[in-house]
């Protein structure tokens, strides 16, 4: 049934005309509220904060403003066709999951409860290596729902080699490398409040169940949490890689690879030249570097310079269907959403995510068929007018 | 008196001198905050909402800020001729109630209230085909009125034929035929509360009182009303037309024939191939596509390519007479009005809305006055500057 | 004392040292605050509002931070001297009071007090013809200070030479006609007050005290004064004259004639081929028509296409001694002040009037001083960068 | 350690886990809220306050937000070197606190405790002529730290002589010579409060404490303070210099010298001529001229024009470290911050001042490093993108 998404919006009408209102709402800026509310605040300012000033997060927003569609008439849109397929990966939108880590702070049942929600909906789930649930435990509750894995990039070749198999074999078909949290941005929200999770043993479930890592540790997992913590961090974070160091990465994974954090075209080329299967544009949704462009304004020179020899994701503010359609129309093949499904998750475990990711799809199918368009191969720059 | 708009003003002054004033305000911004007041939550945002995030809205507002008039002095504009013929109707402005469906959500005398408002004033209406008052009832409110028939398109080509067969009998003059809400925008309020008036067998007057529907229902009126309600939105939604389908129209329709709902120039083109005789630049007071351009922005080109070849008229977002006159002077042979006059019939029916078509008609008479024009005919884009 | 005024700022400073702060703010907008809480609420919306949704005030203040000053260094400007003469009219600098009628609903010593303010600086006041107070008060009022008047023209030609002739007689030297409010604005605050202060007979002082007016009316000034308000209204409103008018005024005024209300370059060109002897460039403070262009946006093609053909005034939006000083770099060779010395006048009468003139010339000084210029004639828009 | 800025940050996590929060926000923002709730009204509207309308420290702030950095990913920045020399002083970062007077207002430690912070750093602190301590004991505080000092040019050539040599015998090494303030611009914040603090013979220290200026006086320092501090305001104020007075300063003065509050290339172009070391663009955090142009805004112009010819400092509304990264890559060599640091002597005193400091250090650090930047020299305007 081709507009299955759409449909969820007949949904909730009859549900309503049966006296049952959505648990959660369909707008994700209430969504944010409402998280707000029934988070710790400090779990709360650590998903919904961003570096600096929070110029950034901003900027991602009024991005999507200065674009606008040009909806067109009587195309016969009635049928629409959302699925595609990216990197060998079928989806039935151009829609994925973006890695979130340590969902554990907001929901118990964490990426258990995403990775059943996607795949529930065929939607594709980027699990985070800095998840609170076992690479194992996440694809088990994926069940038959595609998966790629998102890495930071261990120091020690062992350990991230030893992560890498285990993902292959879990099932993961993609890997999606973070290019740029190579240190964590600074952010006034989480200092101010002394929140780090990962200091007190959350969002640790690949690393403490890795046996390249235990090894390394030289203890038994009941011991010592503490060291295992700091020398994890220690080996996620503090040095920044070189192109030079991606045949490495390549050796460890036979899927393919895409590189999230591109936000200059020359680095779009050079990832070309890398020989990467895909990049995400991306500022990581404003939460590394304070005053930076907006990830919509680079998207579209990036789209043209890289053409097809390379798949363009893109993520970084994205909120509501025309943002999905905005960023297909100017040069992505899918995108990723972040915020949105973690308030879900916050809200209602995976019948909140759930909710949120129907609501993404319903409201991106109608943005789709009122602007006249059946497919997303059908958008390009032509549906948008600069304001 | 050709000034006659413009003496509401003082009339106004002359009442408050007497001790009155008037009842509800004369700027739109503070009618809608009393109609906030006045009305059920969920009728409210039906009326007030829009898309997705708001932001067609916001654009549709926006855009009018972009446009600046430049005052002419000394032009004798004293004897100002306001009234203008649209498509064969004469009008006393340009300016006409835009079709807005079931009223009785907001008063009960809904679209009836409406109709004698219109009409006392000589201001067309357009009849919306989801009124809560059947074609018949409102032609009679109309009286010696001026009225078109806005139309939702059903699927059954006899219950459309039946439609447009009363419509033409009872008097509508002009076909306006909505293109843009094929299927329903997303919509967060609404959504939310789970509240579409169509369910509750709203806005259905028109269709319950069809013959032909009710043959297709095969079911007396007083029977199995929600089957009624489920076939009618059935026929109404989610299935987009085509180019080729308007002979259809045609041949059931003697009169002129308006495409409601174009925003892109080459859709405007196409009307004018397609033999149409009018086109409204409007992308549906920003309720149906989210992130779409402001109406009045696509205008002005719009306009020029189409020429005078096909009459161009114009809504969303208008709420003062600066806007109509914008709206004019960029192109548009007259604009229609929708929301104010709702918030108007919210506040107080039959003369809500007099008091608010006056109000927007005195001002639309004294800012042409005050800029230094005698008609519409007068205004070109000299007469603006853009910010 | 060439800064005079920029010592206001020292007083101030050593006052605040004995114990005693001034009685109002030196901040245009804490003003307009204190006056709200002070005044009528119906006087003080007839003072601050503006026409339609108020978006021509608003323009009006932001087209002054779309220019930006760029102080000049080491250009010893320690010696300032701001006056200036501008229609034979010697002034201390190049500040005049914009004509501001029925001054009375703010202050019971109304046009008087302003008066004598102004005249203990040597600020020119215009006079308008819709105070409160008489043309031989208000003189006797300003003494030996400059004075203008200010021409809301009368349709019986008798009045209007009698109010020209009697203005002459009390030694005002210029006049200054108002071009923009031949009929009243759309302004939805005092319309929802149903408030015009003039219907109640106030700012009828001119009109109640000219012979020519009692004349007409046939009656004794005891009796009948609203057929008299009613008749002096209909004399002022409703009647847009042309340039062929413009004649008349030359015939019975023998000093400079300044067109007020001129807001595009093709009328400014005009007035100088009617051989009148300034305009002003101005929108009546957003009073009179919604939507329009903001009075300094246009300032700077008029004043080129002018060149020094004609004396440039400029009024609309000005609130600080930067404000002034822009509008002085785009050509204007003076600027009238309006609003904020009504609520000098509202709080303190006089001394209220004295407080905000001095405050905004002590501004002016020190701005001119501290972007390093002497005097009015080195103001150029080299001064100034657009945003 | 190269990042040793940067590691603030893992302080800051690793003290919340132990349960301990920063005594002070991180954030620029929130410090200012934070200093509000501290201090005396007034003494916080001197800091906080600007000239005017407060324009100018507005588009300060907007002219940040107007350039966007555009990181790169995979540049190897693991090791940063942030440390530059400018005009022979050695820092470890380009970061100068920023001339600011009159500490004691808001902590009794006043500039003592400020040198201390900033000698603790070896960040370069330039001391104001109107501190509230003497030269000698900021010195003292000072320690080894590098120490620059800034002149409010005294109209006696004896008294400004012997304020040099103090300052150069106290190891003073640069003279920053402040253009912008040779008379007080007009504030409305202070005017209103009546409140100078030098009236009250606070941040006189410089001047009580020097012998030519005593002399002057020919009275003990006991007696007759407020005879002194109007003799030291009217030798401070009123009288604007010439270029041709420089070399005045060239005399008295063996080390480098910068001109403070060059706005316009032509300046900038003449201080090359006039043979200075260096300028600081700024227009003194908007302080002085209401309506002036950014200080961001003017930088590229000005550092283009001169080249490597002059050293380009900058100040005016740097708050964050993306901040200071801007001001780099648009040409400045070093950036002066200035109310951030105030607010953390308000709330901290030498404490507050370093917190902010190594705050402000490690958000430059880390933007730096997530930008792919490997030191200041790496930055030029191509890490930047106009909004």
């Amino acid at each position: 049934m081709p507009d299955r998404f759409g449909y969820y919006q007949n949904e909730l009408y009859l549900q309503g005309y049966g006296g049952t209102k959505p648990p959660f709402s369909t707008d994700a800026t209430k969504l944010e509220d409402s998280a707000a509310e029934v988070l710790d605040p400090e779990a709360f300012s650590y998903v919904a904060g961003g570096a600096g000033s929070g110029a950034t997060m901003r900027a991602n927003r009024e991005a999507f403003d200065r674009w606008k569609l040009v909806p067109r008439m009587l195309t016969d849109a009635t049928e629409r066709e959302l699925d595609t397929t990216v990197l060998g990966t079928a989806m039935p939108a151009p829609v994925l999951l973006a890695p979130v880590g340590v969902q554990s702070i907001v929901h118990p049942e964490a990426e258990s409860a995403t990775a059943r929600a996607a795949s529930a909906l065929g939607v594709p789930m980027v699990m985070s290596t800095a998840s609170s649930t076992s690479i194992e435990d996440v694809a088990q509750a994926s069940g038959e729902g595609p998966r790629w894995f998102q890495l930071y990039w261990p120091g020690d070749p062992d350990v991230c080699g030893s992560i890498l198999a285990r993902a292959r074999a879990a099932g993961f078909s993609t890997l999606v490398v973070t290019l740029d949290t190579w240190t964590l941005g600074w952010r006034p929200c989480d200092l101010d409040a002394g929140y780090l999770p990962f200091l007190r043993g959350l969002g640790m479930a690949v690393a403490f169940s890795d046996p390249a890592f235990r090894q390394l540790l030289d203890k038994p997992p009941e011991q010592d949490t503490p060291t295992a913590v700091l020398r994890w961090i220690s080996m996620i974070t503090g040095t920044d890689r070189h192109w030079s160091a991606l045949p490495f990465l390549r050796e460890h994974w036979d899927g393919p690879i895409v590189l999230k954090g591109i936000q200059h075209v020359d680095d779009a080329r050079r990832a070309v030249d890398a020989g990467m299967d895909g990049i995400v544009v991306s500022n990581h949704g404003g939460r590394q570097v304070d005053g930076a462009a907006a990830s919509l304004e680079v998207l579209p020179e990036i789209a043209t310079a890289v053409g097809d020899r390379i798949e363009v994701l893109f993520d970084s503010g994205v909120r509501t269907g025309a943002d999905v359609l905005k960023a297909l129309a100017l040069g992505a093949k899918a995108v990723l959403l972040g915020r949105p499904y973690v308030y879900g998750l916050a809200l209602g475990g995976e019948d909140g995510v759930r909710h949120v990711l129907r609501s993404v799809l319903a409201d991106l199918d109608l943005t789709m068929a009122l602007s006249g368009h059946r497919s997303p191969a059908d958008l390009t720059a032509a549906a948008l007018r600069r304001a």
